[in-house]
């Protein structure tokens, strides 16, 4: 076996062994296969594609290839969420307190975010003191304690990912079904869960542009699940507009504690009840409808916002201090008229550009600034009327860069679906 | 433009702009484009495809990434052969004096080959004091002269096409027609001639497997010569069996020799015969009868081998010294039959096993060993009769390795045919 003739029988897209899959991968992480082999094999794959065999092979060799975390010292049913990425996506958020105040235990490890904005993890650092560097004990003790942890990943988790994923990056091979299925379920596998919750974005602030792929990524992620007996949770969400309002780290983080308090956005709040109630409604044995009556009435009665202040207490953090840039300024619109669609991606592209985001792991990011829309799709909007609220610091952006991000027309002919899947 | 769009626009199956190839190849040259990045989007072509522009395109920018051969001091037609390669294929050495007993020039750059014996260079220094290291100024006065000149490379001809074809060898990205005709192209364009000549094997001893495939890359070569006005001509001849008897550097000479001289083998003088017809009957503006009447002649009133004599002289050798080994063993069939197939790829690979080819340019080639059928196709042979002699020095090789190479049947029921086609 060598690694051109695997190479090359990818090429003429033939099945792999599960052992020519291992010497790739085994061998790119050792180094006797070289980055230029796995990108040539990485762009057969992207092109040609895995079968649902391959993806799991694939899978479970990254899942190996480093530790996983054992939770067994965890009482109870332990959740996980992840997400395709977005832009304004603070679904963590709200829906990881939401369910430990209903005592589902969330385990939570996290990378860093190389998206538009940071990730949970670095959303949560814009509190002042939280601390996401926990050891595992001290992590453990916590979840057993309050139900919930949101950490930063330590240890030595799926190696090979990490290092294929960096080449994927710079080798035009991101957009391939089967890779960003392995990527995924192998971190969530390592991660120790019980139920596995993804939501997966479409659209164009999405890495999934449409429906179709969506529901493909969707149907292998749960596949994959259920060969290591987990169960798989995929919703597909609308992502051709920003979800919620605010697009930064701390902005993101007070949206949240405004929808575990009752006064968030409705695209949001749908999207938290979506998944919660399926959890809720199975940990609980209830009907949908029965659970999500529960969920209003632990947001109206204040238990799942105390979960979250709970938590950044544990965590060191104080809930007081969130700190925003107090250079805001409005952007108002230049003509009347319904909005038919607002550009995720180019918001998003926006606020990495003012320092909300990171483009290597390296750069720093600016918790304080960002984007807080005033509209949504299917909003009017008056001429001179604000249409977005921007923040701030160090950085510039044009008035008509944001202004091209809106689609105002005199008729409203958009009307999009939040939720558009649920594959299980 | 960044390299990744351009991979992925190739990845998505887009037309790359000229700007785009210039970019990636430029890039690589430069080392501002990875060896990893290079290698995913040549996976992509090779996938993929490329337009016919696009390989023109291609052709033209690696042509101009080194230097150009001047030929403008030499006087009369150049002509240039190229062959994609095959086992026993020694027709350069009949077809070049050939054509240069007629007055056509032949002025000839070669690169070394790693084929399953050397290349035509490799194959001349096994002629006792053969040099083929001259310096242009020589190399030039010499086709002046004598009217051929078979020299190695010299000088920094299509770099890119160089470095290129290094990393495709090894990321299993060579099988393509669009990136095999410009890599032929671009060398032969760089190499001045003023006719081109391409011998297109098929076959399983050749890198075109099928017809199909053989004339699809033949029609490009044709095209992109056409678009530097330089007229260029493929044949398309069967590689399934050996071309002639003959495989060994210094044994392929002989048989050359004895070709030159009347004596040779059918097969390779057909193939050596549709070539020449072709170039002699448009010099000398004849019909192909009277051109190959003419050709015939040249060979029996020793014309023909009298130019070889005299290239050999110019160039230091001595025609009197080629040696072969003198442990030779015959190779006797186990049973009797109809010869229906002799297996060209495994005696390529026996060949280059006991020392005729070389793997990587640092190999040292031995220039003694070999292999000499006795039987071709459509041959009887008898049990016991013998079906080749193997000339072996310090290598081992065994006899029912080479006895899998014949497939001997009761009935003959294969009837190759040798020349398959002719594009120009």
């Amino acid at each position: 076996m060598t690694i051109v003739d695997i190479i090359n029988k990818k090429r003429l897209n033939k099945e792999l062994t599960r052992e020519e899959i291992d010497f790739a991968v085994s061998g790119y992480l050792d180094g006797s296969v070289k980055d230029y082999q796995m990108s040539s094999l990485l762009m057969a794959i992207v092109i040609n594609g895995m079968t649902d065999r391959e993806t799991i092979d694939l899978t479970d060799i990254m899942l190996k290839s480093g530790e996983v975390i054992d939770l067994s010292k965890i009482d109870g049913l332990i959740v996980d969420k992840h997400s395709t990425g977005g832009v304004g996506d603070k679904v963590t958020l709200v829906l990881a307190p939401l369910l430990a105040s209903f005592g589902i235990k969330i385990a939570k490890m996290s990378g860093r975010g190389l998206g538009h904005t940071g990730g949970t993890i670095d959303k949560l650092e814009s509190i002042e003191g939280f601390n996401t560097s926990i050891d595992n004990k001290a992590f453990i003790k916590q979840v057993n304690k309050i139900n919930i942890a949101l950490v930063s990943q330590t240890g030595n988790l799926v190696p090979a990912d990490k290092k294929i994923y960096a080449l994927r990056d710079v080798t035009g091979t991101v957009e391939s079904i089967p890779l960003i299925a392995s990527s995924i379920m192998s971190k969530k596998l390592a991660s120790g869960s019980d139920i596995i919750m993804i939501d997966v974005k479409v659209g164009n602030g999405a890495l999934m542009k449409n429906f179709h792929d969506a529901k493909k990524l969707a149907r292998i992620m749960v596949k994959i699940g259920k060969a290591y007996r987990k169960p798989t949770i995929c919703i597909l969400t609308n992502m051709e507009e920003p979800l919620g309002y605010a697009i930064g780290n701390s902005l993101e983080v007070k949206e949240a504690i405004d929808t575990l308090k009752g006064n968030g956005p409705s695209d949001l709040l749908e999207v938290v009840m979506t998944f919660a109630s399926l959890i809720v409604g199975a940990y609980k044995k209830i009907s949908n409808n029965e659970a999500r009556d529960l969920i209003f009435k632990q947001i109206n009665t204040g238990a799942a916002y105390k979960k979250f202040e709970e938590m950044v207490k544990a965590q060191g953090g104080d809930i007081e201090k969130i700190k925003y840039t107090d250079k805001v300024f409005s952007i108002k619109s230049d003509k009347e008229g319904y909005i038919n669609k607002i550009d995720a991606l180019a918001l998003g592209n926006i606020a990495k550009k003012i320092g909300a985001g990171r483009n290597s792991l390296e750069d720093e990011i600016d918790y304080e600034v960002g984007l807080v829309l005033s509209k949504k799709v299917g909003d009017y909007v008056a001429k001179d009327e604000e249409l977005v609220k921007v923040y701030l610091k160090n950085k510039d952006i044009s008035i008509s860069e944001i202004l091209s991000c809106f689609e105002i027309d005199p008729e409203l002919t958009n009307d999009p679906q939040l939720i558009l899947g649920i594959v299980k």
